[in-house]
């Protein structure tokens, strides 16, 4: 079984889900005071949107470079794809959901955080099984010496405890996670998995 | 005339609804209280939300599971296939519907679940039926035996004899009937359809 | 430059339309009265809904068929597919405004039912206009004889003077004009572009 | 690495940003005036709706002639396509935050026209920034005289200009920027990149 059809259906999910955090942007609109002030006081769904729509292109970069390295599709990839999609779906909720608290403190700010980078977490565990699958059913093209295989789940791991930290800092402060998880796309803009020829 | 654009518009139609799905989670947001009480009576929001999600996708493997094993596309088989599509486009709102009936019971909630069962009956149905004709009219690329495919035939009809008991269910209490037809998922998960090569 | 680009964005931009279409199904929900007695009220909805899924189906259906004739695509084939494009896009909106005027009658009914047909009107010229420019350019990988091409325009007229129809009847009765839609829409259904090799 | 599965999903994102535009189209229906009165008191929104969609239709075009002259994809094109894209997800939000104020006048009006001229600036620049890192690292299928390529950074900067120069008349006047961004797309349905082999 080839991957074409699976990157078409992820690429259409992760597609739709980017472009559904824009409605996150709207404001209240005439009637509700002068437009610069919405602006000024919606600042938390526009960091929010720079966050996920960052976090949702490099999963789908990183997801192009992994599946492009994948020989062979087995049921189980199937439905570790589908788990993973699971928590990319729920990426436009949390984000709506930490936008409208993100500036009330308290603890309803940090309930929608720990959320917020909840759904990451599960998003990068998703990918982080995704991609130790397709190692150890030896799915992917090219093989692993046994330390590049080690490295790469470190690396690929650095995202599982980003976000872990960004949980534990949510509680916290709500800000400093968001600030936390622009970090960990950061990192990945310029880490990727080693699966890539080189 | 080959498959790859039914299954490009078909796998177009799978990701934008269950990306839908979920604008249902979305909560009232600040004013309505503590955020974690709203998370709490917003549960079976968050229900449906897998249950559907599991749905979407088991219908998309098995989709393309089964074209991937048919040669030749007629035009009834595209009407076939808009028919399953009518119902899947249908899930996001009956989904939306089920959740905010779901806590309420009595007959309301009744009603609701019954129409998301009979969704996704009708989306059970145009599948069987789909499947029948690609049998029936020898599009398939490798040839059944009488008996597999009357093993098939059935192992399909698995599914809409679950939908069924989950309408009838729905009628005494809507939560149980959620639960029936996340089973039915998750029977999926391990059965498929037999048109698979071993 | 071949048709596979035009294609995907095309089956996107159809796909997200015909799922979209079901946002206009969302009824009220609890404190609004009996969910059957909402239901029933909200009829048009579901009326509206039926015919604009087919009729979008039908579109994609005859979309798929006429490309999978075409040769060769210009510049101008781009820009008059954007103009069908531009109609299939507004399809949800019309819908949303027929539904939900559609059992008010009086004028605003025949308004809004003028808008929908005329949304169809303008897709069906759209679809006409780059029918005739593929047959007028040669971009079809078959050649028409004269009767065969003359038969084909008439034959893709029909759907123009069925819409033109029922925006005539639209200002007299906003269902029965939803009835004609439906009516083309089964029309097209059985009927096809004779681009389609036999 | 070749340029399909980029190609697919931006034409995704297109494809949604396209079709959520219509969104903004709905009018507030029932019990708020006769439907004429709405949908003339709703122009802004028909106006805005227009030039959006034929800015993205163009974009998609203007997207679809270069990626078909590259030949090869680098990391830092993935990431360019996301700024790119970063900017198109943004435009139904920016439509419907124009359309809403367009006939208000005054800073308000101004200040929505200037994001929305905003947010095409910054797709301008992401699509220059794309086109000359694809010159610039000789991705090209093709290659340019160092006059043909002068030429065609020239041509693209037309629309920056035209974009920068809504902006500074968005200060002064609302609706005459929708109409310069209108003639900016207008422009691009006749230009286009030189990349394109006569």
């Amino acid at each position: 079984m080839d991957s074409g059809r699976l990157e078409a259906f992820s690429d259409g999910v992760f597609a739709v889900a980017i472009t559904l955090l824009a409605l996150n942007l709207a404001i209240p609109g005439p009637g509700h005071g002068p437009l610069a002030r919405q602006f000024a006081s919606h600042w938390p769904s526009f960091a929010a949107y720079v966050v996920s729509f960052l976090t949702i292109g490099i999963i789908w970069v990183n997801h192009h470079t992994l599946f492009k390295n994948i020989s062979r599709i087995d049921r189980a990839l199937l439905f570790l794809n589908l788990l993973l999609l699971f928590f990319v779906v729920a990426i436009p909720f949390a984000t709506g959901t930490v936008a409208a608290y993100l500036s009330h403190g308290g603890a309803d700010a940090s309930l929608a955080a720990v959320v917020y980078q909840g759904v990451f977490e599960g998003m990068s565990l998703g990918f982080g099984t995704l991609f130790w699958w397709s190692i150890w059913r030896k799915h992917l093209k090219i093989s692993l010496t046994p330390p590049a295989a080690r490295a790469a789940i470190i690396r690929f791991g650095t995202g599982t405890i980003g976000y872990l930290a960004a949980i534990g800092i949510a509680v916290l402060s709500a800000p400093a996670s968001l600030l936390i998880s622009g970090l960990v796309a950061v990192y990945y803009i310029f880490e990727h998995t080693p699966a890539r020829p080189r």
